[in-house]
């Protein structure tokens, strides 16, 4: 088969690999029907994510049609249509007891396109296949579904119940990229009073109203001070942090009232630095997190329903063997405007 | 009447002042008749604490009883012994409303002490008495009852609840001062499996023994390993800091277990550094916070049910007019083995 | 003054009484401008609620303007426009403490036409003012407002809350009266997956689709088979029961899937049956309620944001003398279809 | 092998069977070195739980050493010590993902010694066995064991757990048989304030003090006016039921207070009345259940460290090919004292 390849750092290609088999009784092979980018992946090209070794096959968000599966799978058979989460889950483990997916001591968490063999391929092996590939309802499509392979419940898990979004609430969102824009989507099932959106791009914050957000602040003009205003002098109920830069963290950590909440969903390289001094009477609550994908099954259920649609956020599409090309559209989203990218089996 | 008075940093008196009256319709007076120091008035008094003005009257751990009570106070009356909480809640604000008292917005909060005069004097003003002050059970004496004014709710609400302490836990506890010592008292209500105890000082490791700390650990012969080695390579479940440092906060970070907590009690004067870059990906939920005292009543309630005394903790009696003594005794812990030292009317 | 005064069962008029003043410095007097009919002044007016006795004025819900206020209020002043709540909330006794006001043990809960006057009249005192009334944004309207003096916080605590609905749920509701409908308006706030309405009557499944529901099943034509049906046999999330007859209780009971939900929400005069040998193994949670009113504010800020219109539950509006005839239409409701009847100062 | 085999009601006998062996890959089979008797054994040996077929192995409490293990399973190999949980978990349902084990709808739940043979045989299959049977640690004795395997995780989770018992709390348990008094020994884990037992049998309450009750109370001498009187008129904060009788739960919804819970441990055969025209206005919460066994790791912990010890339960003990005495001992508990009864192989 054909599949992206990772090749060390700044190398990669579109090339020739083994088609992956059955190998544990728990696995499924899928053959890969549609498929998308993560920021995640961007970094992994540029070499910043060491684990992941040359000859990796990358891509960790699919739908695909299930073409083998292992004597102990249950769930899916072959012919199912399927999302690829992901996260896999060996539903062991004491974390996977507990619905903490992403920190999977057994073999799972997050491993497709990282510790084993992706999904940016025309086939691929999904281990754990029981808890980790979901049977797709006939009404939701493949784009739709794809992104529930890893932004939508990264947004909803890590940001909107970490940071217990609840009704009333102004919400505050640092970061307008696909994730933040995730979670703007994410956080208006929880009818906040009020979403605002932070950005340092004006095209971003465009994009924010159209995903749900009330208010739209430039970076660099004093968002303390409008959120202050916004909320008569008392600051937000809830501050997601979705760039993964200390600026912004910080920035999340100035932003809430007392007893507030901080969630971080942004990926971070480097420390922040966390004003003890200020808010250590505050009573605020900070988290963060990997995303268990524990809430695919009831997303699934509300796409299904007609209750959110996330797939204004794919601004490209392009057949599975232009992969090349996506990537190259993706990375230079400053330019392209690229949100999503999403390649489809032709 | 005669008053601990501070008179700028350095400087402080047992002195002469005016004698408190209910100047609100929520006042009461009370005669103090136990009352303690808290390690705060030792910042006060260094001049650390700017807010605080030359002239204050310091303390905001009492026990008295009530001389005069306001018009629209319903819950004691003169003659009432009662306990005189750190925490003064207005009720009304939307913070009182939901039980955040520490960060009453009307009034209340910590002032006793702080922005109004406090309770180290022959007889004290409290405000908002119907939410501040509490009748104090026949069974319990003053001495236990002052140790309910602060220490043991702060340990309780912002170490214990905020680190969502569970039965089967393994709890760290970096810092056996009073409120770590208190925290393992309090850590003990909901039979963690086993309590760590943090500190650099053998004999407060010998003090933790004796509260009911399982293993002590000497903070400079590597906790994270001993940690570890004690859980299997998993990290604690929660890892609670009790010392107002950097370096014991980001050593909290580092010993707690994927999707642990970490609660910060410490009072803090610098920043912290956040490996966001380690901890991004760990589901830790961090949190801060101001004692609330909303647990008080139920504190009582344990303290006279017999459930547990945190009355070893006091280590030295004096008379009120003893104080200036008192307080060179307890700034001069490390020396003297000073815990809480309490002064009394004769 | 004049007010709609109970004379015994089944007597009633708007008559001449007594003008309402201070009394404890935490009242305030208000002029009434706007005011409703609850079902439970029905029952009142019937004889079945004992404890309101002859000469009683009635009415628990109600927009006014302080015309005075005693020396202990501290959050409105004569001339604000406020919502006077169902509930009067001391603030100080153990259940105020933790926000179920509706349990106040000291002289508040539901007292306003019930155990002291209400506010069915063209003034009324209104208890320990500072946590029973609410200024009002400018942008909302008495009419909108009124509806959060009781139906509104019912619905949404009593029901949504305590019956945890959350983003994807299929809830049920049994009952379509003015409460059942305001839950479907409140659960709403929860992006559930869908609502489902249960009535015996038509033109109330009609309504219930103006305002929300996404399915409708008429009582008479087996609910249960049609909501696991609409679930794949496996029942819902939650259930309400709106109506407050033994009957629709059970009926609750029988919608829910293993570890669901049933939130009562109405008010009974009769024991119900509970199927144990049914239920014991199905891990349900069961919740009754009245409404504490902690929300109110909450819902003001909700409606002054947008987020929601309760105003088309109004179908009759009369001019405050009028009130009796108001009743008239009122207690009519299957004949004159009323839901909400609302009286105004002219 | 030999196997303690129902013949239809009133009939039983310890009797050869053929040798169960791996079916799924899922699955193991055990030798079963320690096994016990439950109470509802007996009432299927009275015919009362129909789908219990004549010929099937009862037992679902046993603690055994494996012998042979499906291709799938991972977390458990031959030779390994094991709990083998009363509640088989597949893993993979929307019920077992998040932690309703009992409700599994893919073959498991309550499933040994009930719908597939059981554990009271000198071998025995047990399904789904990577998250059904649990590794002991070296100092967990195999009596104390298998008192995890059923009685303790229900107590714990269906009692204290669904109660919400917190530290401080009044709490009643209505019952003193085997359940009950866990249910004792497992609320002690959240230090409430009191205990109060009640029991219809003298000796009973005497067990309850030896396991931790403070107060015992005779059913029949008005055990409601003894529980207002020890709470200052106010009510328990939780009442667990452990009788299984329409009478003991009714006693339950009348001993708690307004907002207080009501968790229903006893397992019922007959409806019970809910005075819902009493207790509407409450705000109750009234839980049902079947184990999940969720607790069961961390419950193993606990005795593990020390915690606590359910040992002194086992009032009986008899080697494995007694069982048939051993039935008739507990079933005459009321005669011979029996709480649990225990066999071991020899």
């Amino acid at each position: 088969m054909r599949a992206f390849v990772y090749g060390g750092a700044g190398q990669s290609d579109w090339t020739e690999a083994p088609d992956p088999r059955v190998i544990d009784p728990t696995d499924v092979v899928i053959r890969v029907d549609t498929v998308t980018i993560c920021g995640t992946d961007l970094h992994i090209l540029a070499g910043d994510v060491p684990e992941v070794r040359p000859g990796r096959i990358l891509g960790h968000e699919a739908v695909g049609t299930v073409m083998d599966a292992g004597a102990a799978v249950t769930t899916v058979r072959p012919g199912d249509r399927v999302l690829a989460s992901c996260i896999s889950a060996c539903g062991r483990c004491r974390f996977c007891r507990s619905g903490s997916y992403g920190q999977c001591t057994n073999g799972g968490g997050w491993v497709l396109g990282h510790l084993i063999d992706g999904v940016q391929a025309e086939y691929a092996r999904i281990p754990f296949a029981d808890l980790s590939t979901y049977p797709l309802p006939g009404n939701v499509t493949d784009e739709t579904a794809v992104l529930l392979a890893d932004i939508l419940p990264t947004a909803y898990e890590v940001g909107v119940l970490n940071g217990q979004v609840g009704p009333g609430d102004t919400v505050v969102i640092v970061g307008m990229g696909p994730i933040g824009l995730a979670a703007v989507l994410a956080a208006r099932l929880y009818s906040p009073a009020r979403v605002i959106a932070v950005d340092k791009a004006e095209n971003r914050l465009r994009a924010a109203e159209r995903f749900g957000a009330d208010v739209t602040l430039l970076s660099d003009q004093d968002p303390r001070a409008a959120v202050l205003a916004a909320t008569n002098g008392l600051g937000a109920d809830v501050a997601l942090e979705a760039v993964g830069s200390p600026e912004s963290f910080e920035l999340c950590t100035t932003l809430v009232r007392p007893v507030g909440r901080v969630a971080n969903i942004g990926v971070h390289g480097k420390p922040a630095t966390l004003h003890l001094e200020e808010l250590w009477d505050r009573n605020l609550t900070i988290t963060t997190g990997l995303v268990d994908t524990r809430t695919t099954a009831a997303l699934l259920d509300m796409v299904s329903a007609g209750q959110f649609d996330p797939t204004p956020m794919i601004t490209h599409r392009f057949a599975l063997d232009e992969i090349v090309r996506a990537y190259d559209v993706f990375s230079r989203a400053g330019e392209t405007g690229a949100l999503k990218v999403v390649m489809a089996r032709p």
